[in-house]
């Protein structure tokens, strides 16, 4: 009788950067690890799913950082933002100097692994956005936990969806969701065919968390090899559902019901402990009968090289090709 | 100063067969490890590159493994093969009892780690995918070291090349190759456009060996996860190349120049040794300004879940997909 659950031993090894990327990807991952071999990332405590004090402080903490790093970007961005009030959270619509069309909207969903990246870095991601595909771009600041548990953000991205909806036609929309982004994405879709919305022209999925039981076998595999997310989310996911079923389509999209989902475009790397959930996600799309284009980048970990490499750049001019290809 | 070459450390571990796949999958994969945790397929000696006796052994055992393997599917072929001497080599022309397209062609290139795989597997191979895609089915019998190393195995794909296009035309012709059988599917072309001849309808690479040098990152990451080929290739590739540059893209096509290469069907798995291989083969024939569609199935090893299963099944009905829209 084979015992279905038989793994794999992997002895102990060191796992180099590889010669296959770029020198600057090359230095973004040597920067990721520290003296003793190990993701400087896995070094942070992860507070319990019941310990607020700890979550705030962890939020405190990645907003001061998050401030700080996009404090560089602020000079060199072009599009203007405002403010708009809607329902119970904010949108930043950035619009930049010369949109290729007038007509078209993105709107950007952030990651933060559904806790953190809201705020002033949401506010210049959208423009960030807007810059780089020349369109108005609606980052949404949904609200997260501890005080606001699932549904809020989704709640806040159907807001946004439906006051978008009474500015753009739905054909001229494309849904950009990261990581976390990437899971809110997808299940407002879900949520906008369950409520009769239409469906926008386009999605991306940039390695996105569409599956918060974590089933995927990259959540082991790519375990610590992941130098940007080095172990699984389970108490982030916890705490975001605050007592709903993580496998609710609602949660993890990527049990939902796809069908009639508009083109796709998923990325994600080698190294991304999300390599499964985006991988599932494409083939899940395709079975439902949607185009759906995966594009899988060398030894690039979750999120990317974190910005200036070519691999980068590359990545960025696709999701241009994609939105621009969906909007035309 | 940043070290460059900075690896992280992964402790020893044990990964499970995950339950993102299917039972079959799932069973396929146990099927694969030892009682000790050992992947069944790393307890093989592999010869030195020099040591001919060891290789004639190894293959005289693999094509009795094979014959036993493709012995019980003889009965549920629907195909016939003629057998056609061709320049040095032989090809396997298997036809279907009711081809979709009379005019279309597959020239189906065999794995096996450029050593083994030839002869009867090759010409059931060929009966396969005949039955597979309902078209003409050429199997190439290329010769193989230690008696004939690089460039014999390319010479003869390249006259069974020439052969074909003496039957069809080129916009009625797709390429396939499978694992080494990419390697010299992808380096025929490039020799192709050298001398002059069209380039085919489309291509298809199932888990390409394009990279002989093996500086992908899934050589270090996926070495011992992937079950059914755990450890990298250097010894086979150093005897294919009999003295020649591994790096040379007739040996290493990822690394020569793929503008105007046709569609290509690419695919791979999350634990694929070739998982590198093949997602970096995605990009730079992106970069080459060619359409090429990506596959990564969830939790697959190179070369798929050993046929039968569900997602086996699902690559296969999406090959077929890519295959008649090249031909109709």
């Amino acid at each position: 009788m084979e015992d279905p659950d038989r793994g794999v031993t992997i002895p102990a090894r060191t796992i180099a950067v590889p010669r296959s990327i770029s020198a600057e990807a090359r230095a973004a991952l040597a920067r990721l690890v520290d003296d003793t071999g190990v993701p400087a990332n896995a070094r942070h405590a992860i507070p319990a799913p019941d310990d607020v004090a700890g979550w705030m402080a962890l939020k405190a903490a990645a907003d001061a950082h998050y401030a700080a790093a996009v404090k560089g970007l602020a000079g060199t961005l072009r599009a203007a933002a405002e403010t708009i009030a809607v329902e119970q959270t904010t949108i930043y619509l950035a619009t930049p100097p010369a949109p290729f069309d007038q007509r078209g909207a993105l709107i950007d969903l952030h990651g933060g692994a559904l806790v953190v990246g809201g705020g002033e870095a949401c506010r210049i991601g959208a423009c960030r956005q807007a810059d780089q595909h020349a369109v108005r771009c609606y980052g949404v600041d949904y609200r997260m936990p501890p005080e606001y548990p699932y549904p809020a953000a989704l709640d806040d991205c159907m807001a946004a969806y439906r006051f978008v909806l009474g500015r753009h036609a739905p054909d001229r929309i494309v849904i950009c969701g990261r990581s976390a982004g990437g899971n809110l994405a997808a299940a407002m879709l879900l949520r906008a065919k369950d409520e009769g919305l239409p469906m926008p022209a386009g999605l991306v999925l940039l390695s996105p968390q569409v599956d918060l039981t974590e089933s995927g076998d990259s959540f082991q595999t790519n375990r610590m090899i992941d130098l940007v997310l080095p172990r699984p989310l389970r108490s982030n996911n916890l705490l975001y559902a605050g007592g709903a079923d993580l496998a609710d389509p609602y949660l993890s999209p990527l049990f939902g019901d796809l069908r009639s989902f508009p083109p796709t475009f998923l990325q994600t790397g080698t190294r991304d402990l999300f390599l499964s959930n985006t991988v599932r996600m494409h083939r899940a799309l395709r079975q439902a009968g949607v185009e759906a284009e995966l594009h899988v980048f060398e030894a690039m970990p979750h999120g990317g090289f974190m910005g200036g490499t070519p691999e980068d750049r590359e990545l960025e001019a696709d999701i241009r090709r994609f939105v621009r290809a969906q909007l035309d």
